[in-house]
């Protein structure tokens, strides 16, 4: 049984890189020569995967982006691709899934036993009921979305509750309560990098995963400053359309490579 | 292009029914006649709903329990069934999804072009503008999670901010400045119907998803009493594996349809 908490420490330190590769496949993107192959978005994502698997530690399919299309079983070859070809690179899948416990199961089931992803990303609006069938997934990781990188993420998570926005209280809730078997990450985006430090403080050494550097405008020297942890590491840095878009040609996996090399060098100057 | 609202309030009058029949099917509770069968899973409940559609002004398949068995296939067949078959009763896919805005646009393309669906259950947690997409597909219905059913859901939901409980804010929210389209309904479980009354306060005419009267013990007086609107409408009440699973054997479809007519009963004499 493989541990995904585990899996990342060791691939942040041998991979000397704490980017996470958004895989968020819109086929109108893609280049030319792509265009009508039936597997398509398969094809795309495993170019890009290979090109840029060198500078990255982790990648982050997300699922609407295949739903949409109906190429679940796309998904689900990509997953099986990076498990084949690029050992050791977790596979994070964002699907923000919340719902009462026995569906929260099904969902379970959906992410680990068919997709055979290592971590899934889950809301917290539920609960933990919502959030305790996940962990019956033993070494497989939870990451639960805590402070979101859009803007209409304020309308709630900034509410103040118990004199502190809710976001935080989410934080706390991870750290004191929800974590007891080890498993729990966060989101929390990278528009925001004041609060990431924040939950920094508040949830120790857990895995964050941060959006928004990239096509979402974040600051990557503030955001790494706020989110590393003792040993400079502690987080999942996710770039997606900066990245798989990097390039609209031919050499859109060249491009994409370089994309992500850069946007490597460019954490690890802060680290 | 047809409305989701307005196809739900002609439903209500037309069939005297104001429930829900929840359709989560779960292979290893089917009667035996169904195993093995490769589309076992859409003629379980294309079964169901053809038996329960007389006492029913609505249907809610739950995506998680296709998507864990790689039934995406037969929920879209499902879905086509029920409009050729029962035009006129509304489909609500149940997905709770819940993203930033471009994620959203392709949830919503999955929900509404892929599956046909009239509506889809989403989480607020991202707010407004993990929202939106949706309303941009005139006519849909869009159902926001607001007090859920199961007791991890106080955990988020019943927390204080601004003198009230974090759900009263959303429904507040949902009333006075995400509906300006006309498009949502809010999620408000049935084991709380003090709390559905206070919601039914803030939203005034707006459709309540009222999941709980089944499986999960909720009160049916107390809802409906607490539901309602002047007209006796308004809930979309919901029961799932208390009428889908009534019977175990080869007469499982006609034990469905008694237990939907019986529920449809019960919450008749409280309207």
């Amino acid at each position: 049984m493989s541990n995904f908490i585990q899996t990342l420490n060791d691939a942040w330190q041998r991979t000397n890189s704490l980017l996470c590769v958004g895989l968020d496949p819109e086929p109108s993107k893609f280049p030319g020569a792509l265009a009508g192959r039936a597997d398509a978005i398969f094809d795309f994502c495993r170019e890009i995967v290979d090109a840029t698997a060198p500078y990255a530690s982790s990648f982050k399919p997300q699922i609407a982006y295949f739903a949409a299309h109906r190429a679940e079983d796309q998904l689900e070859h990509l997953i099986a691709h990076v498990h084949a070809h690029h050992p050791g690179l977790p596979v994070i899948l964002d699907a923000k899934r919340g719902d009462i416990g026995s569906t929260a199961e099904q969902y379970a089931r959906e992410a680990f036993e068919r997709y055979q992803a290592d971590a899934v990303t889950v809301n917290p609006y539920m609960g933990f009921d919502s959030i305790e069938p996940y962990l019956q997934h033993e070494g497989k990781g939870v990451i639960v979305l805590c402070r979101t990188s859009n803007a209409g993420g304020s309308d709630l998570q900034f509410l103040e509750t118990g004199g502190r926005p809710l976001y935080q209280v989410v934080a706390q809730l991870a750290a004191d309560r929800w974590n007891a078997s080890g498993q729990l990450g966060l989101v929390v985006g990278a528009t925001f990098p004041k609060e990431i430090e924040v939950v920094r403080g508040i949830v120790g050494e857990m895995p964050l995963l941060i959006p928004g550097i990239g096509a979402q405008g974040g600051d990557v020297q503030a955001t790494v400053s706020a989110g590393r942890t003792a040993n400079g590491t502690g987080m999942l840095i996710n770039s997606s359309r900066a990245i798989i878009y990097a390039g609209k040609d031919e050499d859109f996996a060249q491009a994409a490579a370089k994309a992500a090399m850069e946007t490597r060098d460019r954490i690890n100057a802060f680290r």
